[in-house]
Order: structure tokens, then sequence, then C-alpha cells
């Protein structure tokens, strides 16, 4: 039987936030299964994280017992198994380097939280460790195949506004009170919300408008020790230009925001998630 | 009499859209009040306007009748008349900087819609003459004026949010269609939006954070052959940051948007047009 004849079998690694987000819809999904949860904390293992909490409301489910999923304590343990196809690192940006190489290392695809890590060495030590393993390495940058989003660059590459002339991409949160331990708040584990925030719409403006020719960025060092807001220009050589804007230093409650409006010669795509569910088209 | 112990007499010269609009409120104002129209169109002078549309609902007042106020078909007529004390240019922007000269050589003051001008040659020329001829000049930049805006100044500078860090502006339209015979979407007339549009909050946020120490811009060469779409970064010394967009590249009937948010260390200063009438902290 091959991989693609069965579901892909899960081992995640790490239970906070965005570990219990994962397990909720990898347990859901039709291709999927989760044969494994990794993490130090017996408590979460079992499924006891009531207490999750996130920027966007995505219930997590709970495992019902600890005997449904293999249980792993350490990193080892989980790429011991031979149970495991898939490894999701969800555990903060600092250690996805060295566990997505060691995971290729025991043979595991990979599919790793968002951003792929804090310098471009690690990143490139990831690309390496997968093309040397044979396996697949998958960054988790979920904008891509959020609806709205993929409307958006369904419209655009299908013509439905004509020629891009320019898009403006926003993000802006309060600060984020809802990661384990608050290691987003730390700069040095989470590179601060030019990494974690702003490269949502980094790889949302590359996906839909390619690599820019060039970048100008200004941010401001905020509370986590990193940059907490960023505005950065992307030109590109054609004339089409695109402004994002991403930042966690908005005073609670501020509502989060994220924001995206595409220009066309023909036409204007424009989604904000506080305005309602639909793209509008202008 | 002191100017100061009577009503200023006011000269509307343009009664475009804007012309309609100061005609509307300087009728009504306890200070001002209109001495003379003047407008190479007959029809206009008479107040026969009711194809007055513009961005915003400021619905425009009529003359009763032709005989109310004086009525000059040229900007001599309105220069020579005694009962004139101040004249409000609001004709379009390549025509500010000779008309105002003009009027300081009649010893008048000047009341000049916004933009100043095209060139900064034009707006030293405007200057000068006000200076020689001791008389005032006033851009009528509104927005510093705008219940809101003053709302967010004066929040500001009272230290409701703390030390500034940085501020956020937009401005976004569609085409304008109001111009009288279109002379906004004319680049050599209005300048284009970069101009017209995206001046409000170059200067508003001048008058909330000062003089940059350095500006970053971006923009696209429009319909109206100038730059009808901006971006622009603002540095300041000391660390805070603007970013100001402006545009009226977005499709029809994409509703007019401003839109200002002000981050300080202690808190949050937000407004925009089509969320509702009131400034919001966080």
């Amino acid at each position: 039987m091959s991989v693609h004849d069965r579901k892909l079998r899960f081992g995640i690694c790490g239970l906070g936030f965005m570990g219990r987000t994962y397990f909720t819809h990898l347990r859901d999904h039709s291709r999927a299964r989760v044969a494994a949860l990794c993490d130090r904390d017996p408590d979460r293992r079992a499924g006891r994280w009531n207490d999750a909490v996130g920027n966007l409301d995505a219930a997590a489910a709970s495992p019902t017992s600890d005997g449904v999923f293999a249980s792993c304590a350490e990193f080892d343990e989980l790429l011991a198994r031979e149970d495991v196809d898939v490894v999701a690192i969800t555990l903060p940006t600092s250690q996805h380097a060295d566990l997505t190489v060691r995971a290729f290392s025991a043979g595991k695809h990979v599919l790793c939280e968002k951003p792929m890590a804090l310098t471009v060495a690690d990143c490139d030590r990831m690309i390496a460790a997968a093309r040397s393993a044979r396996r697949t390495l998958m960054i988790a940058q979920c904008i891509r195949f959020w609806p709205q989003y993929e409307v958006i660059k369904r419209e655009v590459d299908a013509g439905a506004i004509g020629a891009v002339r320019m898009a403006s991409l926003r993000r802006i949160a309060s600060p984020p009170t809802y990661s384990a331990g608050g290691w987003l708040m730390r700069a040095e584990q989470s590179g601060g919300a030019a990494f974690d925030l702003h490269v949502h719409d980094v790889d949302f403006a590359q996906h839909l408008l390619g690599i820019p020719e060039s970048v100008s960025a200004i941010g401001r060092v905020g509370a986590s020790g990193g940059v907490d807001h960023v505005h950065a220009h992307y030109r590109y050589a054609d004339g089409r230009f695109a402004l994002i804007e991403g930042g966690w230093e908005r005073h609670a409650p501020w509502p989060f925001v994220m924001e995206i409006t595409v220009n066309g010669e023909d036409g204007t795509l424009h989604w904000n998630m506080n305005d309602g569910r639909q793209v509008l088209k202008f």
C-alpha cells in the first residue's frame, strides 16, 4: 500500500495553541490521522488543554483519553515510532531548524509551523536536510490556503481585475497573550512580530505577485525585543508594488485585523476579516 | 471698526464643488459673510449649481437670487471690490499661485484651497507675496479642523496614549468624478492624487508628529498623468514613524475611506470614517 492510498499519520510535537489547532484539524481530515502527541507536559499529552486560547477562534478539540494516541514526552520517542509518517512541528520558531533536521534524519516528512526559522542559515539547513533525506518539508504558511485569500489569488490569476497595479496587505494585532509561557513575546524564540505575524503577508504577497525587485522597510523594536511593527514597500520591475504593514503593538482590546486589497486595471478586490466573509469586488 | 469686530467679507472665486461648499459654510458662519461670487459661468454665479456632487456629502446651499451677492465674471472685478476682505480661491491647483499673488497685490487676504500649488517655487511666490503685502495667506488644510482629527491631536498632545510610537494614515478613493470639467483627473491642473488627496495626510502627519527626518515613498502614475497612488514612510529622529497611503485608483463603487491610527506607549487611537463618528481609544 503506497502512502497515497492511506491516511498520513502525524505526530504533533508541541501542544500549545498551535499544536492543539493542528490536532483538531488533522483528526477530522479525511487524508490524515493523528498517531502521536509529543510534549513534555503530561497534562497536555492527556488533552487537558482547556486553557487554549488564540488570536482566532479555532475551537480546540481534546483527545478523549490519554490512550487514544501514542504519548511521547521526548522528541526522540516520537521519531522512533514506526506509525508516524509526518512530524508536525508546532514548537517555538527558534527550535524549528534543529527539530526539522532531526526529523529528516529519522526518515520522517516534516510539516513545520511558520515562520520557517529565525535565520537564513537555519532555513538552508532545513532545506538541505530534506533533500538529503528525500523527504518532504512543508512550511505551514496557512494564508495561501485561507478561503478568501484563495479567492483573491484565483481571481487575480484568472484576470478578473486585469493587470495588477498594486496590493495593500495588513495584519495588525495587540500583543499576543496566548502563547505557551509567553514565548511569542521573546524575540529570541519568536523573532517578534516581523517574523511571526508579518511573515504571512510576506509569503502571500510573493505568492500573488512574485519576488519583488526591491524591498524598503522600516520597523520598530518593541516589547518582544524584536521588530514588533513593520511597514514594507515591495517594488516590482514592471511597476507593480505592494505595501505590507504588520504589527502587534496595538493596545488591547484592539481587534485582530487582517486585510488585503488588490487593485488592477479593471477592478479592485478587497477583504477585511472584520467586514464579513466575502471578498468584495469593485 | 477693526476687522476683529465685524464679519469677514469673502469673495469666492471658482464655483465648482469646492466653491459651493465654501459658500454653504461661509454663509452660515457667525464671523463671516459672502460678499461676492466669481466665476465665468453666469449660471453658477446665479446659484444654478444643482449638479454639485462630491466625495463627501456636504449639501450645497444656493443663493436665493442673483442679486444677493455681488457677481463677478472676472477675477479683477472681484479684486476691485472694496467690500471683499478675503479672496477664497477654489479654482484648480494650477491657478492658485497666480491668483494668490494677484489678490495680495490688490490688498486682499487669501484663503486658498489645498493643495497649495504644484511646485515649491509657486509656494514660495505665494508666501513672498503675502509677506510683502502684509496680508494673511491660509491654505485650507481642512483635516486639521476635522472633528475626529482634532480629537486625536488633542488626545495625543494631552498625553492620553503616552509617547507616540507610530501612526498610520490612509485616504483611499475611486477616481474623482465631481470636479468641474474633470480637472482633477488632469495632473497638469491637479497634480494627481499625490497632490490633491494625499496632501491631507501629509499635512496632518506633520501637524501631529512634526517634520520627519526622512521620507521614503513609492507611487504609481495613473490615469491623471500624475501619481495617483502613493505609499510613504516618514521616519523621525527619535524612532517614531508614520505610514501614509493615499490614492484614488480603486474602482467604483469603492467607498471613500479616510482612516487614522496612532499608537503610543499607553494606548491606541483609531478612527475610520466608515466605522462611525467616534474616535476609538484602546
